[in-house]
């Protein structure tokens, strides 16, 4: 069979590039390596085997995931120590039951006594038992608990004592080092992300709790991590792939964006100063992180280059998306004749976790123009 | 089989009240038919053969789609009267080649002479013909031509002589509408597209070429349109589910939402005044239509009912979204106790055609908490 070249392929498509990848894997592996602690790399980014293994090799194989549709399709491909990280309720464990019941070290999280109730109840009329986190608020104001909250020995008690629970350990997610920009502020959200699950693991110990686990992260925070003492793992997703909004804070450059919407030019529109391509607001999502600081660039819906991914013409970008089109415009007069009708463009995203889940498959390059492999992603719930 | 109730499904998943879609669905086909022109429902929204059957019951079997998936799928159900609404390439020829073979009436759009020659070539290569209509841009500033161009006579002509290819008329969107709120904006804007689409038809056979189709439409133009002489369609698509910007703009009230996502309330944050769901940024989509004209209420990233879709608290919205989660608020006190964790929501759209987008089934129930139907979508490209 003729190899496929991204030329042939229908548009709009998702591009992987494997060299990129693979770089992005090694160095966030050798830092996490260097901070002597474990990678617990988040798959809800890439929802990959394939991508899964080039980010555990020289790691141990263990994963997180945020559905647990990504933890049956990792489990069903061999991973089985994984943290399912949104908080777990009752009426999902009968879903959870057979990983468990197949050996699958599956984990999840909560910070409440309530949920912990109903899950022990469902738990033990299964007769499973459940290793859970205890989810920790560091800053994000998402989900969790505070470090200091009087409800903290109250839930690793009930998580030791309660037959179908098992406590696991603490987990926080720095969400909030997204508001901040320079290195310094990142290092200080790291700090604090660190500084609170140890006091937490220290409040639990001095109970007499196990907390085997103390898993931290983001792929902004683990970046920015100094000195990580009494952490056991961290977990970060998006640095496997990059994108604009990771790169306006510092986590990588433009050049480490490793996915792309391969599109085709449908119109020009030379009144307007600008063209059309057949990828909207479904090709590329609708994420907008890169208009959130008004202080670095902002790529509307998109970062346009060219087919090969080499070269950006002057501040290319989607400026608008509607459902099946996208508006391209750039700084200064538009060049047209360089972009003809039926040409292709690549889009780098805002966001790669929001963009990439638009899609069911990897169109997979290294550099060139040759699909060297196509790879599935497991979408939805 | 015992049927299944709301209460067992998983969630995040999407809900569709057959009730409300069949109101819909009557109410804008007779208000169509009173205008005395045809009604070519937008399939972008629904993406489903089922929907699509709802929405022609006493209406002609012609449709519009927004992908060649679409025309696909459509076709391989039956229905033959297709128009693709998206400017069509010549690289895109050879996919809708067999769909041509096999005799079904899928029409294109374009608006220049270029692409136009391109398409030609392929068509003549592949000895098919390929209907095409003009795309007149008559305030959306996205595709088509101004109808004073001076290229609308000469593409007109080279579409009527081009061996491979045949002049189907005009086609026309006014997505503008979109950006104003009051009945006598929205009749200006549905005046302003038909007077732009009788200009350039009567341009046309004027001239002696052939214009059998006169295509407008948008759901509020639709929903507008004053006398339409000289039009003989109207194109218009998300009035079939309605959504929180269409009743901000009037073209459908809130208790005409036909689709939701319903979702598990999986953390309470009593110290933040909010909940959590498990339906975020992928679940909802980012869409913040809402949030565009600061005049009326923007419904954060969805508007929340409770699980029978009967009633709202207070303005309960999503006010934040990560990518599983979701952030519920208020006004004033937070009610806790009548939305405990494990409990569920039904969050209705900002925009129904990206949400929906997100999923790949809709689960149809009619008023009641019973599945009455499980109906399949084809997203993608």
């Amino acid at each position: 069979m003729i190899p496929m070249k991204l030329s042939q392929l229908d548009t709009p498509c998702l591009v992987l590039d494997h060299g990129i990848l693979s770089r992005n894997a090694q160095i966030m592996g050798r830092h996490i390596r260097s901070l002597g602690v474990t990678l617990r790399p988040h798959m809800k980014t890439a929802k990959s085997i394939d991508v899964a293994n080039i980010a555990l090799q020289g790691n141990p194989r263990c994963i997180t995931v945020s559905t647990l549709k990504e933890a049956e399709y990792f489990a069903s491909h061999g991973i089985t120590d994984i943290i399912y990280a949104v908080s777990m309720v009752a009426s999902k464990v009968d879903r959870a039951a057979p990983l468990l019941r197949d050996g699958v070290d599956l984990k999840f999280i909560l910070n409440n006594i309530d949920s912990a109730q109903d899950i022990a109840k469902r738990a033990s009329e299964l007769k499973i038992e459940m290793t859970i986190l205890i989810e920790l608020d560091v800053g994000d104001c998402r989900g969790g608990m505070m470090a200091d909250s009087a409800e903290l020995l109250k839930l690793g008690r009930f998580l030791s004592e309660t037959p179908g629970l098992k406590l696991g350990g603490l987990l926080c997610h720095a969400g909030n080092s997204y508001h901040y920009r320079t290195t310094q502020e990142m290092q200080k959200v790291a700090a604090v992300e660190h500084d609170a699950a140890l006091f937490a693991t220290q409040k639990l110990r001095t109970a007499g709790l196990d907390c085997p686990i103390v898993s931290i992260g983001s792929t902004p925070t683990a970046k920015h991590a100094g000195t990580l003492t009494g952490i056991t793992e961290i977990r970060c997703g998006v640095y496997m792939f990059g994108d604009a909004f990771q790169a306006q804070i510092h986590s990588c450059t433009l050049r480490d964006m490793a996915v792309s919407v391969l599109a085709t030019v449908i119109c020009h529109r030379r009144d307007l100063n600008c063209m059309l391509i057949d990828a909207g607001s479904l090709a590329l999502s609708q994420d907008r992180s890169t208009a959130a600081d008004g202080l670095s660039e902002d790529v509307g819906f998109g970062l346009v280059m060219d087919e090969q991914a080499q070269s950006r013409y002057n501040g290319m970008r989607v400026a608008r998306a509607y459902q099946e089109h996208g508006i391209v415009t750039c700084d200064g007069d538009f060049p047209f004749d360089e972009y003809p009708i039926g040409s292709r463009v690549r889009v780098f995203p805002n966001h790669a976790c929001i963009m990439t889940a638009q899609y069911d498959d990897y169109q997979v390059v290294d550099g060139g123009d040759e699909i060297i492999h196509t790879w599935h992603r497991v979408n939805g719930w």
